[in-house]
C-alpha cells in the first residue's frame, strides 16, 4: 500500500471534544470518522486491525470448540418478549415498528437469538455440551456515548453462547472461556488486562467476570484488594463495616432539633460523628413510582447498581410530595408511614448498631439512641453500600481496597437457566425427562479492544500498534523521493517486501521527513525503515521499531535480511 | 469437526413454503434458521461459505485497489436528507427514531457513508481516483421477502464506492471492476453468470450492469437476443415496433359504440387488429394522486418501471372518479380533459402511426383514423412498451427477443454526480478551480451469492458445493463406527488430515450408512471418503466425489496420500 493513496485524514492538531488519548489518536490518524452520536465509520487502517483481532478470537474460539454462525442484527419483538427482555430493558434496546407495524428490536446482546436457533435442535442429552458465536454488529442506544469507540452505539462484538446440562459442566467451560479470553488478551498485546468478579446485571445469572485494562482514562470502577487477590467491580464488591457496637444502648429519645434537615447537621448539632447515624435514601421505581427508602450508615453511599439487581428493576431519585406521607428531612426508621405502595430497604451497615441519630418522621424531629434491633426488629439487611478507597477487603478482611479506573474490554457470565427457562428450551436426559438446559455467555467488543490496545501503546505522537495486531509490519519512509536514487532503491525494497508477503506501507510522498515520521507515528506500524540522502551517502538505511527499543543502522545490501529479522524479534 | 456436534437441524422431508430448490436445501441442510419475515440466522457451514465468498471478493477488491473500510448499519436521516433519498425511497428504508428523537435509518446501501466519509479527504484532484468498499450487514424492508436468502430483508453485502475526476476514468475503473466481477464469479463457482445492461433505478446514473445467473427460479426477467450479443433487464430493454405506417391516412371519423369499453371490443367491433388502435393505461403518483395518463399501441402493456424512472416517482394504478373529467373506457388523444393537475404521456409505439381506433373522451363514442402526427401535433413520444418474447432486438434489429428468467447477483452503476452533487462534495482541479467528483458503486449479496451457487450446483440431495467455498474439502463417513477396527482407522485418518490442515468433516455417529449419505449430501463437500466393514475387508476405502465424477477405490495404506491427490484434481 502506498501511503499517498491512504484514504483518511491525519492532522497534527489534538482534535476538540476527546477526554482520552485513544480517542484522539483515532480521529487525528485517521482510523476513525464521526457520523452521529456514537455511531462512526471506520477508515482502512482501523479495519486491517479489527479483522486482525477478530482471526485472533476466531481461533481461540474455534479452539475451545465453538461454532462460528451468525444472528439477525434486526429481530422481531416477539422473541424479546419471550425472555421478558422487550419491556425489561431500559431506552438502551431500540425499539421500532417495520412497514407492516411488527415490532421489531436492533440486538444489543443475542441471548433469544441463540436460544431460537438451537432449542429445537438441542432437545436430547447427548447434543450437549455445545457452543456457537458469531461477530456482528450490535446497537446499543446509550445515553452518554463517549471516549470514541469505548463507548459507542454501535459496536461490532464478538458474542458466544455456551449451552450445558448441569451446572459443573457450565464451569468447565465457563474455565476454559476464561483461560481463552487470558489468550486472547495475550495475543492482541494487552497481556496486562485482569479479570475481576462482576454483577450480572440485566444479563441474568450469578457468576459473572469482567475483563478489565486499569487504566485512569477507563470510565469503570474496580475495587482491587492490595493484599489478596480480590479484584471486582463496584456493584460486585460487598462493602464490609468496621463498626462495633457500643457496647451500651442508650434509651431512645426524640429530641426537638428546628432547621435541622441533613444528617451532617443532625451530627453536628448532637456532637456525634456521621458514622453513628441512620440516614434515609429515598428513590422511586420508575415502573410505577412508587417510593423505595433505603437506610444506610450515615456517612456511606449507596451503590445504585446494587440497589437496581436487588429489586430487579430500574429507579430514579424520589420526588418526596406533600401526599406521600413522608416528611422529607426527618425519615427514619421508627414510626415510619408512606402513602400508597413502598418497599422499606436496611444496609447492612446498620445492622447490630445501636446508639445512632436517625430522624422520627415528624417535622423538626430526631431520635437519638437508636438500637437497630430493639427498635427496628423486623429489619432485613442487604448489601446496598458503595465500597471505599482504604475499605475493608471482603475477602481477607485487611483494610487494603484501593478503587482503580478500568475499560471493560471483555466479559463472561454463567447465565444460568434465566433464558432457557422464560423461552422454555427443553432436553430429554438420560431417563426421558423434560429438563431445562442451562447457558453461558461471553462478550468481547472489538473496537472497544482495539481502542484500549491504543490507550496501553501509545506515546503522545500515536498509537505503538503491537505487531500481531498493527495494519501492517513495515513502514517505508522515502525521505526525499524526488531523488531517482532514493526513489529507486525504496522501490525496489517494496516490491520484494510485497513479493515475500510482508504486509508494507510505503511512503513516497514529496513531503518533508517530518511530516512523514509524524503520519508514521500515527499509523503505528512496529518496524521503520528510513531511506534518505544522509543516509544513502553512507550506505545504510535506518531501522527503527515504533517504540523505540530497536534502532539501527544495516547496510544497503543486507537491508532486506535485515528487515525480515528485526521484524522476528519484535 | 465431528458432525455428532455439528449445530443444526438436518431432515429428509421438503420443508413447506419454500419455492426454490436452494432455499428448501439450506433449510433441510441447516444452513439457515428462519426467525423473521425475511430474517434468518446462518449455522455454521453457511457460515464458512460465506466467509470463504467474502475471502475471494476481499482479493478481487484488493486487486483493484480498494481499500476496505466499514460505515455504520444505524445513520442519521439528515446524512439521507442531503442526497434527498430520505424523501425520495419509499417504505423499504427503515426509518425509527432514537431514544432523543433523532431521525434514523437502516442502511440499505451506503452512498451517502461513503461520501460522507471521503468528502473533507478528498479534495485536491491528486488524491484521485479511488475506491473503498465494506463487507456489511444491510437493511431492506422488502414488502415481500421470498426463496429463502435470495430476496431478504436483512443480509450482507459487499458494496464498493470509486470515485473519479472525469468520465473516461470512471469508465476505465468500471471496467476493472466489471472484469473483478466476471473473476468473482468464476472464482466462486459460477462462471456462467451473464452480465445484462440494466437501468440505474433509484441509484441514479447511467450506465449500469446486473450480473445474472439465469435459471428458471429467478425473479428476475432479462431480455436476451438470440442473434447478438444483447442482454438487458426489462426496463432497460428498448421496445422496438415493427408496424409501418398505412399508406394513405384515413379522415378521422367520430363513430358510435355503445357498450364497448375495451380496446380488444372496438378493434373487434371495427373489424381491425389491437395493433391498430391507441390505447389508454392511467396511473396515479403516489406522492399527490395526480392523475398519469399514458397512451401505448393496443396490443402492448406498460413496463411500470420504465415509467417509474421517466418520472422520478412512484406511482399505482388509478382509481378514475367522476370528479375526474376522465371518461374511463372512451379515454383517447383528442380531446382529452382532465380536471386538476395531470400528465398525458406518449409510447413509442404510436409514433408515426396513422389509421388507429381510440377512445373519443365522450360516454360511447370512439374515433377512429387516427393519425398521431395530423391529429396529436405536439406528441413526445418515450420508451414505456414491455419488450417481449420473439421481438425485436434494439440492438441488430433482428427479430430474436427471448425473455430468460434470471437471479441479480451483483450489480455495477456508473453513479455519476448524483451524491457528489447533492452532497455537496468538490476537489480543486489542477488549476485551482473547484469541480465535484464523480462516483461508481458496485454490489454483491454475499448470502443471495452462496444461494445462486447452491441453485446453479444441486442435486434432489442437496447442494454441490464448488471446492472454493465448500464449507470443507473431505467428508469422513465411518459407517459403523462401532466396530473398532473402522474407528480406529476413521480416526486416526480423520487426525492425519486436520493435522495437515485440510478442512475436514468427520461422521463417526451410529446411524445407518442411509442416514449419513444423506446428510453428506445435504453438506455437499466435494469429497467424501467411506470407511465401512465391507470396505475394510478389501482393504480399501472408497473415494466418492459429491458431483459424482470421482469415484474410486484406494488401499488403505494409501488412503491419505490419494485423498490428496484427489482433492487436487477437484
Amino acid at each position: 500500500m502506498r501511503l499517498e493513496k491512504l484514504i483518511g485524514e491525519r492532522f497534527k492538531e489534538k482534535p476538540a471534544d476527546c477526554v482520552i488519548d485513544s480517542h484522539a489518536l483515532m480521529v487525528k490518524g485517521g482510523y476513525i470518522k464521526y457520523m452521529s452520536n456514537g455511531i462512526y465509520s471506520s477508515y482502512m487502517p482501523l479495519k486491517r486491525i479489527t479483522r486482525k483481532i477478530e482471526q485472533i478470537i476466531r481461533e481461540e474460539m474455534d479452539n475451545i470448540d465453538g461454532q462460528e454462525v451468525q444472528f439477525p442484527v434486526v429481530m422481531p419483538a416477539a422473541l424479546w418478549d419471550e425472555s421478558g427482555r422487550y419491556e425489561g430493558i431500559g431506552d438502551e434496546l431500540l425499539r421500532f415498528t417495520d412497514r407492516n407495524n411488527t415490532k421489531m428490536v436492533l440486538g444489543m446482546t443475542h441471548e433469544e437469538a441463540a436460544v431460537h436457533m438451537v432449542r429445537e435442535y438441542a432437545q436430547s442429552y447427548n447434543k450437549y455440551p455445545f457452543m456457537i458465536y458469531q461477530f456482528q454488529t450490535k446497537f446499543r442506544d446509550e445515553a452518554r456515548p463517549r471516549a470514541g469507540l469505548i463507548r459507542v452505539r454501535e459496536f461490532t462484538m464478538k458474542d458466544a453462547y455456551s449451552f450445558h446440562t448441569n451446572q459443573e459442566d457450565l464451569e468447565q467451560y465457563y474455565d476454559r472461556c476464561f483461560k481463552a479470553y487470558k489468550r486472547i488478551f495475550e495475543r492482541t498485546g494487552i497481556p496486562e488486562v485482569v479479570s475481576v468478579a462482576s454483577d450480572s446485571g440485566m444479563m441474568g445469572g450469578s457468576i459473572s467476570h469482567e475483563f478489565m485494562l486499569l487504566t485512569s482514562a477507563g470510565e469503570d470502577s474496580i475495587a482491587i484488594c492490595q493484599e489478596c487477590d480480590f479484584r471486582a467491580n463496584m456493584e460486585a464488591a460487598e462493602f464490609i463495616s468496621n463498626i462495633k457496637n457500643n457496647s451500651e444502648s442508650s434509651l431512645l429519645e426524640k429530641i426537638f432539633t428546628p432547621n435541622i434537615h441533613t444528617i451532617e447537621d443532625i451530627c453536628e448539632f448532637l456532637g456525634d460523628k456521621t458514622c453513628n447515624s441512620c440516614k434515609a435514601v429515598v428513590y422511586q421505581k420508575n415502573s410505577d413510582d412508587s417510593y423505595v427508602v433505603v437506610f444506610i450508615r450515615g456517612d456511606l453511599d449507596i451503590n445504585e447498581t446494587k440497589l437496581v439487581n436487588f429489586l430487579g428493576e430500574q429507579i430514579h431519585p424520589a420526588v418526596i410530595t406533600d401526599e406521600s406521607g413522608l416528611n422529607a428531612g426527618y425519615i427514619g426508621p421508627i414510626g415510619l408511614h408512606i402513602n400508597n405502595k413502598a418497599i422499606v430497604l436496611y444496609d447492612k451497615s446498620l445492622e447490630n448498631r445501636n446508639n445512632l441519630s436517625c430522624g422520627a418522621n415528624e417535622e423538626e424531629y430526631h431520635y437519638k439512641g437508636l438500637d437497630m434491633s430493639r427498635d427496628v426488629p423486623h429489619a432485613q439487611f442487604h448489601d446496598f453500600a458503595k465500597i471505599q478507597e482504604g475499605g475493608i477487603c471482603p475477602h481477607c478482611q485487611k483494610k487494603a481496597i484501593h478503587i482503580s479506573r478500568g475499560i471493560e474490554v471483555g466479559n463472561i457470565f454463567q447465565l444460568g437457566d434465566k433464558y432457557t427457562k422464560s423461552m422454555n428450551m427443553k432436553y430429554a436426559d438420560k431417563n426421558g425427562e423434560q429438563q431445562t438446559p442451562i447457558m453461558g455467555c461471553y462478550g468481547i467488543g472489538i473496537g472497544r479492544l482495539a481502542a484500549s490496545v491504543c490507550e496501553a501503546h501509545h506515546d503522545e505522537y500515536g498509537p505503538i500498534w503491537p505487531k500481531a495486531i498493527a495494519p501492517w509490519h513495515i513502514h517505508i519512509c522515502a525521505v526525499r523521493a524526488d531523488d531517482e536514487e532514493i526513489k529507486l532503491f525504496a522501490d525496489k525494497l517494496y516490491n520484494k517486501l510485497q513479493e515475500e508477503n510482508i504486509e508494507v506501507i510505503y511512503d513516497d510522498r514529496h513531503v518533508s521527513a517530518g511530516v512523514m515520521f509524524a503520519d508514521a507515528d500515527l499509523l503505528g506500524v512496529p518496524l521503520r525503515v528510513i531511506v534518505s540522502p544522509r543516509n544513502m551517502k553512507q550506505g545504510i538505511v535506518e531501522l527503527v521499531s515504533r517504540d523505540k527499543t530497536l534502532n539501527k543502522q544495516v547496510k544497503l545490501d543486507e537491508a532486506f535480511d535485515s528487515i525480515i529479522k528485526s521484524l522476528d524479534q519484535i
